[in-house]
């Protein structure tokens, strides 16, 4: 965790205070369970809400594991000496570390899932609002780099709405995958303790049961988890590589709001980087880090082995503090970008109508040209314009063969932008509603 | 791909003569699309579909394509062959390669899907029967390779069976992700073919149209379902480790099933070696190593790259066939494997009734022994079994603080199997319902 | 492997034909040894070169391991079947199947490294050439996609020149790294098997006796092969990606040299497409995906599984095939790519003069200007570029208080490229010597 | 970092106050050197020595970067502070923030390197003492975790060392890689800044002159330095899982060393758990994902984005930090760990004999006996020992068809395990000189 790649609200998902929390009221809404069936003695359950409001002391439990060397029996200790240790002596009874350990952790990832699913909302907000804004701005369409034909930046804005919007579904459904706990005992056959203490803490903590589960929670449930993150990322970089594009000097159709306060460049206009974008490149990577080692997590020996836990204690906070501070970096990119209407059109212009070539040649063959002469008739009038830099159509109407073809009006009419945009509404229809 | 590790079902799917019948059937039925708008003759869809029946020639596409250099114009070439070049001349009018070529892919993927979710099922009522036939056989559960407590070798395949039904979701939910199609044109704008072309031909293939495309369908969705794959994988080496641990020389709990006419080993019973299941544990790798490129692929510059195109050439079929191969090869293992339980007792016995201790230790605890007798008590016991491989009930009987504390019957009821299955009935009604 | 992205002799070393025919060397240096250690008759040695010019039959072979389902086995029936099976009965005597499998596997990839080295040296040399044509030619330097600082193409060459040339070591590296061979035995310890045979099997075969090996040659040594091949694809794509911004519409400062036959895109001759180097983007991906994989497969349980072995089926050929084919379709686009210089001065002069403004800073502050009327200095006019694309030197001569401070000749003098070339001679001396 | 899986000495590599304590150096080196070339007066390189000894204020640099958002520019501010802003006029004087960021993080690289390379020298050294301790400790080599033929334990430890040795290699090669360092201006060309600077600035620190740089430092040596920290990784998860293999229940030949003051397991000695190689497993996975993230920065575009920053930010410091520490922990457990003869013995002989048997089959066909003939006759005795676990050797010495063939005292002869161990000398030589 990079303390300027983070944002206290996810970081404090990960902090000792609130796991400890989170096993507070693991074993507390257990032992009511396990008073309600009778196992345990009624009033030993009530006492240990009496360190409901209690901020656990994160140094006396280090303290006390630095003997124990033991997390989950350290933290009991310490609970003891707050609820007093006859009355603590039924907590944790039948369970196992790992019931406590994997619920938690599934409680941080299911918190930290619905941080990271309000964060695609924002930036879905923003992505809307800058594709409506944009719905009709005219830019030329790339393939491969190199100019196509004409689309509008709402269409650009719309289809990363689009994707990010399938993203949502996907943490949606990630956040499911790991909403699961388990206090299933030593070794998942509820020796010890009854499924139904399993199924009343679940139920308090917003949870279910896991169906089956072996001292610890089964991976591929994170390993799914991890992958949605993955794909997020890969989005991210996906809208990142976009505008670093659009801001390059000789494009600059786009760019980063840039505040003139910042030290450095402000002398120079024209050194504009697009830091954060590229910054949100970089993040990218380091999410998508995570996948493979959270994959093969998934086999550990037998019931369990603990090999999953060093890479999960990385990964975990790792991972969901650095997406979330990249949704909410690219929301602000996103937010406050500029954009340059005047350059799409210099730009779309740099070979004066060339981007209609294909639609000319198009309408030739349409026209009852062969495909070698209507290709003879485009190309010749093409090279001026790629030479030159003529204009494309002026060379067209001066070319009596293009002319006998398809007429002065025809001719005009191909360079009608309306041509290109006419299913805007369409699009913006399937993807907004 | 490679040969031993693939079936000729999936490998159709991949085959030069799928792509080409997939790439005709998209053509003709855009064909349609146009007529029924009245964008091109009736006569012209309907004698496309003169080629229903035919073979394309691959080795003839390919010897096009040899001097045209591009594979859409040269299969069109061909196609033109048999339809007439006259009556073809409107087949592929104001679409994209593209168009052609991402909504074939997904095709291809979904049909993939389609086996992999078949290949899941079948896996699953393996799992499903060996878990019911071995549902009370006892077994000593293992937490880090070390015994822990008594379990059963149903409860074994329970939790494979719940883990792989969740990955038939997970394929599920991955077949969705790549079951659209786009027919958009040159920029994904429908300059030159209209949306009810997509539409229809979308249909026609049980795709839904992609609701914004850029000449490419977006590479998320392809992301998602590799990453899906991925995590298939990684269950599978799951299970495979589990069995490669069972058939140990020292552990031989089960094994994969040995066919005695196999050269080489029939003369050396101990030298079974399970080898199927550490080719699925290489398989595994193989299978994960795709969900990086395709993550990768997502960031194409502007409105598409084609960089992603030699990435998804080669983990399309590969990754498919593969996972496909992988999946059939588990459920054979799975089927057919040998298990003994009476090794699964002997092992459990190995330091006799010390599996126990555990439950002893709670037992003295409950009883009011402080924690540090009831520590003591157990572990002089303890380690007479472990160091005079004893039987531990009879130490435990033996030693007059611990009867004094629990009484011979409750010892003796602490060695009670049945204290640790009682609940396998309720787990197996939770995973298969 | 994908026929289209595959060159001839690569892909033989990875035949049927190769594998037998170096399982044959392997076997008859073998029998040689035994031989000359008296361990095996002489005239049976000698019997099995009676097979020197033999080419095994591939599909005999494949049909033996269908009943014997051991390929190695298959072989040696097969080869029998040449030699005579009296004369062949001691061929293989007391060595493993993986003394001949690992063996053969490191002589492929000691062979697959030295095309790639050769590769890579032809690269070196188009580079170099590339190099020092365009030592001179100037071009504007870029961080974060923003012109910087004027350069020259020449140092865009030598820096990938250089980055090659360290590739080209750790090929080197990685080929010394996998070229040792194991002759040692079920397990490793020699019982059956005289170290001598190893070092003349090896020796013979221009390999180092592995010094410790466990049936199989350790693994860390193919992961770090496989590391070295995903680095160099690293390179690749470094390269590619500077050529696709080169092509791009609004950029055009060099480009893949275009056939003017290829069809299809004749007629618009600013649609040149970069289909190359994407290509080489693409392929990157999947070669760098073998690097992980490796890396798991080092961890073999025991003295081996035989998990790694169907990773290595697919990487081996697939990794080793894809960068030789990489590596020469980039020295083809290296070699022919066309570069535009006008359209590099063109380009650096979009906001004319303005790539000096650091430089005119500097100045200021250096003739004794405080910074922050420095930077007042150089923001108003360079703002005026920016927003008018009028030329910076013309402004700063009419600025009063920059004539002032500088002086007009020295104004001027900051507009000499020669400022930022002079050392261009001193870093082609470093990289090229 | 996680503090649990660090050590202090590597954490202070990467602390901001080294960080700081290097750019100081970086800058005051750079000072002399622009002295010496009269570019600077010496003074005022003199004078930036009087913060030789100063211990840089980390909390006053951040405050001072809140206001400038660049993080060279607030330390040289805060420098300024200290030598006086006059003073301090000319430090950086046409330098660029990378010149600093870069040659310091390859400083920060190639101390880390150092101290992993003394780590693996201390594993070394555990690894040969253990080897010579059981360099005749017999036990049964395992091929796909199946008994196969004895060796020893010595050569576990024998090959173990072989593969680290190798890896200080790797670890000093890439330490190699990225000891250089660049002082070479805005994008590389010194336009500003002598190559004589770097040239000094590089040699006080210990450095070689990056040939060519532009603006960073070309990132290909970066991924060459983390692929070879993942090898290493890989290699720490090879003899984590044979240890891990060894303590399991079943096998029991070696074990962690186990603390008895240790809470929680001290009751039940059967279930001291490996849970430091486990954890190792774990590490080796987080070391081992910084490897793809590091090859995709090599592909910075032009002359340098930003890309990488972050990334290194993260991978930099983790994955330096967890292989120490993971080195370190490996060379305790190696060090301390408990190896059980006695129960190598038992393990062996669990069928009893049996794996002598393919040693009985070899005498068998060099006796003469056909093939067919030889398997028969083994077969029908191991199967024997298979399922009655009686001695392989007696049921062949009552066997007269064996007898007749071998005779007894050959049979005898084929139980001595002084034939597997006979040339472990040769390999210790091999191995350790």
């Amino acid at each position: 965790m990079i303390p300027r790649y983070s944002r206290p609200e996810m970081v404090a998902i990960w902090s000792p205070e609130t796991k400890f929390r989170i096993w507070y009221e693991i074993e507390a809404h257990a032992c009511d369970a396990m008073a309600d069936l009778g196992v345990i003695p009624r009033e030993n359950a009530e006492a240990v809400w009496k360190a409901k409001d209690v901020e656990f002391d994160v140094a006396r439990i280090d303290e006390i594991e630095a003997v124990t060397k033991h997390d989950v029996i350290a933290f009991l200790t310490h609970l003891a000496e707050h609820v007093g240790s006859e009355e603590a002596r039924f907590v944790h009874q039948g369970m196992t570390s790992s019931d406590v350990l994997d619920t938690c952790f599934n409680v941080q990832l299911v918190r930290a899932a619905d941080i990271l699913i309000a964060d695609v909302e924002g930036l879905l907000a923003a992505l809307k609002r800058r594709a409506m804004e944009h719905k009709d701005t005219l830019r030329v369409g790339r393939s491969h780099g190199i100019h196509a034909e004409p689309t509008t930046m709402g269409l650009t804005f719309a289809r990363f709405y689009a994707e990010m919007d399938r993203n949502l579904t996907r943490l949606r459904t990630a956040r499911d995958e790991i909403s699961t706990g388990a206090i299933s005992g030593a070794i998942g056959t509820f020796a010890n303790v009854d499924p139904r203490v399993e199924e009343h803490v679940c139920e308090k903590l917003g949870l279910s049961p896991e169906p089956i589960s072996t001292q610890v929670i089964p991976r591929d449930r994170h390993a799914a988890f991890f992958a949605a993150l993955g794909v997020v990322a890969s989005s991210i970089e996906n809208i990142a590589t976009e505008i670093r594009h659009m801001q390059r000097t000789e494009v600059l159709e786009g760019a980063e709001f840039f505040s003139m306060g910042q030290k450095g460049s402000s002398a120079m206009p024209h050194k504009k980087n697009p830091i954060l974008t590229e910054n949100l490149t970089g993040l990218a990577r380091t999410i998508r880090m995570a996948v493979v080692p959270a994959m093969e997590n998934v086999a550990l020996w037998h019931e369990r082995d603990i090999s999953h836990s060093s890479v999960e204690r990385m990964i975990g906070p790792d991972t969901t503090i650095t997406l979330d501070f990249a949704l909410a970096r690219l929301t602000g990119v996103i937010d406050k970008m500029l954009i340059f209407p005047d350059n799409m059109l210099d730009n779309m212009n740099k070979f004066p109508g060339l981007v209609m070539s294909q639609r000319v040649l198009l309408a030739l063959t349409q026209a009852g040209v062969s495909r070698e002469d209507a290709y003879a008739m485009v190309q010749r009038n093409a090279l001026k314009v790629w030479e030159h830099r003529v204009d494309f159509q002026e060379q067209l109407l001066a070319d009596e063969d293009v002319v006998a073809a398809l007429g002065v009006d025809a001719i005009k009419e191909k360079f009608d932008m309306g041509y290109h945009t006419k299913h805007v509404d369409t699009i913006f229809k399937r993807v907004f509603g």
